[in-house]
């Protein structure tokens, strides 16, 4: 892939007021940053303000483990919601599946070629099915059989495998277990999940079944991050793909699975870029 | 527009069963039909048999006013439902507009250049917004006020009206009044509405409203057969148009009216052409 | 339509360096603007930056009349080309046609409704056959028969007659003549085209008809500024659409129509927006 | 996946005139055919008949190896060109790739779960890179070096390595060697190639360059059958996706692989499903 220089993104959400834009311009230009990309955006209706900005590490004078520090009096001034990220460190991420794999070999794909630059330090499964495509790209794979029994100590056991690999997010890659909601303000935007149809159409079970009953003409995927609500967490990413009279149920599923890879990778792709701002169970995605 | 050979077009459902397409195709060749386009479809499902098949009028040696005498036998033996339609003649359309014009000024425009082979002896409203695009266009405009008080005797008169036009079908263009049980069952399959949302996603009142609070990335338009549940009716045809954070609820409305335009146009034109086979609430729609 | 509040537009471009985004920021914040929207980009190849950016006028305390004064010494120093925009100003559109409605048709309902926010003068033509619907519109229409023998007369007449409506760009609405270079030199990124292909394929003449022949499985149409060299010009908005062996060369120009207006309308919405900016024979068009 | 019933599909392509539907029709109802899609098209400008007819075996009292002989009058007196292919035989396919593996891997993963319904016995590649990937999923990887001075041996080598191992047709899975006249006149219509443009625009080398060079909205893919002249085969497949000023060339470059997956997916897809015809350059792609 092409090499890309060093860089660290900044990302800012708070109450919209005059004098925003200079002020984070301003605070970088002062470290002598060059500005790569910058992009914001206003919700008029919530008064909101929401700025994503990246800049190169080299000549920046600045040192990044004293960014907190010297940034801490604007983001008080302005009530600012921040996070920085450093491209020199990349996001750690934990793939959970079931028995259809290709989402996960999608995923695993798109990392082998460089398209995700992240690290992969596990893959999580209720079943068995998936272990060799995740072993020969040279991960580890852990099976951890849930049922209504044990499912609080199979999501510890989770937990620890996630700690121990010290993951940053958690993709859901047509996982078919629900999470509780324990797990789930354990990683506030931080579990990204793939849905197979255009929510809010068909959310729940089976949606190229309903999809067909419904005689509808398009059917889609969305990906989206988990929240306790089953499906209506905010969306990331959306895409539809035509169909007709002529497609069976079966049909629908297999033109289903090439939107779900591209929906889920775009999804994780962003997260990953650190494009993705989450407010009142909405999504930016910066450019 | 390209002048086209007079043709007739038989649709058939019945049935699934061996021997249906020969059935068909030789009762056409005993009369010398030159077939010009033919499709057929199986729900194995429903183990139904779906057929459209359209012929020259030049050289078919059974004149088409014996056409059903004749095809009786072979429509019994089959259980078949058929009609046939004849180029010769246009179909009659009605259109029915409240306050927003653009898919009644879409719908005029293709029909004067000939996208829509149709007559168009009357257009009603319930508001006067709409009379001077209407006459423009040298089409009669009938104003019906219509409230809850008044709606029995406002679609007693439209549907006087419409008798005395001959009128075929009917094309809600953003009409904004719901049509009584008594309406859609007057003219089943023959209503056609534009419901701007994605359908099954925002049926119902303000789509674009709830669409924009929801945060999905794409909305839609649906073009279905009216009947008497609100929105529930076989869609003829769905597009999407992907929206972002930067787009309020106005450019939701703005971008919606190009859905709007071409979805309806769409199930317009293949209801004219006799594409259009509706059943269990779904629609199959010829090549 | 939605009621918009009074703004102003800033288009910028120079050699991209550091500081350039606090500078803008620091001088409209100098002068309390409220920034509604703020955009920018680096063309890295090209080593070039630049940006839009849109402030509400109601308390800005810089008098528009000054603000070129006031800015020139920015602009001085980082080289910038720039120029700004008044949505209490519209811009005034001459529109051009031929025989073929539809582009103007479109233009003018999407003016009629309030989705392009300019002045419509007139509208020129070479042909007397859009002058009703024209004329329909309570806009003047000014037909101005073109042939080799009276092309510069002809042009130069266009001239008067833009000159006195204080015409600002040109859309040319499926215009079949070709502007002579002393025109287009005129007006510098100030003419836009809709050619009716993707292009660079099928420039030139027939685009349909070599499609057809050539058996693609989408068509598409372009609008882009116009140049010297036709159809080369910097490209604006593309669409393509699916078609199928079926469609006849009558059928690609009738989906072809629906694209047209689309495309056509985007680029004309986002030129009178200030969202597209020019250079090296590409475009930016900014969200 | 969906187990389907073992079918035979007949492809048809002759002189038009009236009776060939009723006289095909009849052939099969004579041993009792269940016909379970049929679908047929008329070339007007060509006066070509193109029909593709497929049924269930079971039940069909004409013994499949004696098919030829009772089909030879019928195709004899219509002068039909025609074939016919069986469920229960399944193509085998050659993949030939260089480097770039994504195609590739997108049709093992394809085939693997049973959406390729087709024979991989081997992979051809001028490259070692792609050995692992082959040799998980089982199937035997041979690699021949191609340069200008050995091309002729290595095209004999590749035939010999197809014919041992029984291969029906080809696909060039981003395979960067240009085949010689004499290959492709040994496979006509069975050598499928993904090109990564737009076809007919930038055809040739380097497309995504170009793509980015020319400013372009959209960038696509072709897939096509390889004739004599490179990049001008008959056009099975396209899509395109939209790009940003904001994209690179390395953008480009990955946004492009998605759409180059689905489109030679889709190509190969119908080809084995016996699903396209092709005649002068096009090819007819029956739902």
């Amino acid at each position: 892939m092409n090499s890309k220089p060093a860089t660290a993104t900044l990302l800012v959400s708070c109450p919209d007021r005059k004098g925003l834009v200079a002020a984070i311009a301003n605070f970088l230009l002062t470290y002598n940053a060059n500005i790569m990309h910058a992009d914001q955006h206003q919700d008029l209706s919530e008064k909101l303000f929401l700025m994503r900005v990246q800049w190169e590490l080299e000549g920046f004078t600045l040192p990044m483990e004293s960014f907190g520090a010297a940034f801490a009096p604007i983001a008080a001034e302005h009530q600012m919601q921040w996070r920085v990220s450093l491209s020199t460190r990349k996001p750690r991420m934990a793939i959970f599946v079931s028995k259809y794999e290709h989402c996960l070999v999608d995923l695993l794909h798109r990392w082998r070629i460089g398209e995700l630059d992240c690290e992969i330090p596990l893959v999580i499964s209720n079943h068995e099915d998936c272990r060799r495509i995740v072993e020969f790209n040279g991960i580890p794979f852990h099976v951890l059989p849930v049922n209504k029994d044990n499912k609080a100590e199979a999501e510890a056991e989770q937990w620890r495998l996630m700690e121990e690999a010290g993951v940053d997010f958690i993709v859901l890659a047509r996982y078919m277990q629900v999470l509780s909601e324990r797990f789930v303000e354990r990683y506030p935007n931080r579990v990204i999940n793939i849905h197979h149809s255009f929510l809010p159409a068909f959310d729940g079970a089976k949606p190229y079944h309903r999809a067909f009953a419904r005689g509808v003409k398009l059917i889609g995927a969305t990906s989206h991050y988990v929240t306790e609500d089953l499906d209506e967490g905010p969306i990331i990413e959306q895409e539809v793909t035509r169909i007709s009279h002529r497609d069976s149920v079966e049909d629908l599923v297999e033109k289903g699975r090439d939107l779900e890879k591209v929906v889920l990778s775009r999804a994780v792709r962003w997260h990953i870029d650190n494009r993705v701002l989450s407010y009142s169970n909405k999504t930016v995605v910066f450019d």
